[in-house]
């Protein structure tokens, strides 16, 4: 016997390429293109380091307060963690512990099942159709859970509101957990419906449309006894985990308002004409409402695209997966940077065409 | 049934009351008195606040590679996570899935129970003596890990180098995480024996020492291997634990050794003669090598003195636990927070004299 012995065993996770080209166009977790808002830059300019000798608010109530006002709930709706894998982590530790299983699309976000691993969650993948759509009354056999993102990822797809509310009717007694990562990008958000069901969680973070990948802030909206057991089990291992300059970063970035819909907008125009001159070109797309389309070309794989792209130094993402195989995801950047990509696009299969 | 059958059983933790009192003096969290280094500051009004729209780096490779300088370690053998709270518990998940027990002392830091109750880890509490003294012969029995803070928390009481040895010795076969969080106060430091055992896992803090509470910095120094293997369980899960900021902002620290041993020896210092003050009163106190010390009265109760000193805006640490009930941990200021602490105490028992 050995300590080796003793290891945790995982899957160890294989990243996402994070290569580091000078001329680049980085298309491949779906980072913003624009930077934050420039509050956030007077807020770093004005902050006084001195704070940083104490620890931070535990529960992060003045950006639980801010947050209150702008989704109009209540700050016990609310609650903050330390971007949303972590928001999502602790939702499956403290909701998802039923014999039943927790209902996943088998096509989704890749660290649903890592979770369910991690907390001895059992869980069942739910097949998605031949295109990708969520079949909503596949959700309500007997279960311990429903996890689904909306828009999902990597399809962009999204469902509406009256889905949303055919399973939560139908799931009385399990706790809904919608992933609203991808939201503001064009979806149905489900917020409006928390009054109404009390088994429905919601989560967001500040990663994408509000361009703060880097400070890791997620969200988590629901009825206020879920969200306090939600900060019961946070709070009974981690007192700490959201540092005081992130909270103080995300207050700023909710109160510029303005800057949050240009920005948005703006992604969502260049999305729906990039789509379209995809499509110009021959290639099968989802219509997808996230910051990223998911695209296929019918004569040529996802492989080759990938390679031809990055040799261009444009990276995008590609699984090695059966029914994702032939699919990449493409995260929507500038005007410029979309214009080059299609332009790439165009030229690649004219040249292949020869 | 409903979902609310399904909810994680946690013992909500007590956090210690945060008052906020205008001209409190607040001394029952071990933070630092003095602000971070001016370097820190620096960082803040210079950082381009444009990159926060992209993922920090997952595994902090630049903050490594300073501290690995600082340390004089290599790269791999440091792991950098949100705060050294997130940094035990991803070591206590990785490490023990033995089926024997965890060994832990049973007056020590109240999260290490938390761990192993969240991860289902078998542990023994090991009595220390009455006079809080780590008997390290009783850290040879069968184990499945070994778990100690150096100094020890709340008592401040250290253990040495030929301890250490002698524990890690004995049990080659289990992994010896020794938490240093107070150690740069006096402590002596097992770094130097990581080389000799590769069972030997440390663990940091940027929060006490480094004044940097608020930004949630924590490090684990080991072999290659075994931060390999806390790297796989960290990404199998949560790629993105530590932000940008944190990042930037723990390397200017790091930069600055001056500023660090200056703040350093002055909290010793401070914690010196407090002592000695204290001991002239008639308070007995373990011989703290920790930004705090612990002391009890003999004839006065941990709760009155805890009540007095509320009264007078000293905000102290107390637990309503057997063992404990009679002590205080008091988090050492500056030099004028200490002396009106000693100041009060002693006029405190002349006028209960009377």
């Amino acid at each position: 016997m050995s300590w080796k012995d003793n290891l945790r065993k995982v899957h160890p996770y294989v990243a996402g390429e994070q290569p580091d080209f000078m001329d680049m166009i980085k298309l491949n977790t779906n980072e913003n293109p624009y930077p934050p808002s420039p509050l956030v830059t007077k807020q770093l300019r004005q902050y006084d380091s001195k704070d940083l000798r104490l620890y931070p608010q535990a529960d992060a109530d003045r950006l639980r307060a801010e947050l209150a006002q702008y989704y109009r709930l209540s700050e016990q709706q609310i609650f903050i963690g330390n971007g949303s894998d972590e928001v999502l982590s602790l939702s499956f530790l403290t909701f998802f512990n039923s014999d039943k299983p927790l209902l996943i699309p088998d096509i989704s976000y890749s660290f649903y099942p890592v979770y369910c691993d991690l907390y001895d969650i059992e869980y069942k993948n739910v097949a998605l159709t031949q295109d990708f759509r969520l079949v909503f009354a596949d959700y309500c056999q007997p279960n311990g859970g429903i996890v689904f993102a909306n828009p999902n990822a990597p399809t962009g797809l999204a469902i509406n509101l009256h889905e949303i509310e055919y399973i939560l009717q139908k799931n009385p007694d399990s706790l809904v957990l919608i992933d609203e990562a991808y939201v503001d990008f064009g979806g149905q958000s489900a917020i409006s419906l928390l009054d109404k069901y009390e088994n429905l969680l919601i989560t967001r973070t500040f990663s994408k449309s509000r361009a703060l990948a880097g400070i890791r802030l997620g969200v988590a909206l629901g009825n206020e006894f879920a969200i306090s057991k939600l900060y019961d089990v946070k709070n009974s291992f981690n007192s700490y985990p959201v540092d005081s300059l992130a909270q103080e970063i995300g207050i700023a970035s909710i109160l510029d308002q303005k800057y949050f819909d240009h920005t948005v907008k703006k992604i969502i125009s260049t999305r729906e004409w990039f789509k379209a001159s995809l499509i110009t070109l021959g290639f099968e797309l989802t219509d997808s409402k996230a910051n990223f389309v998911f695209v296929k070309h019918p004569k040529i794989s996802g492989k080759e695209l990938f390679n031809a792209l990055y040799d261009e130094k444009i990276i995008v993402r590609h699984w090695q997966k059966p029914r994702l195989n032939d699919w990449l995801r493409i995260t929507i950047g500038t005007d410029d940077q979309m214009k080059r990509v299609a332009q790439f696009l165009k030229q690649y299969l004219e040249e292949r065409k020869k």
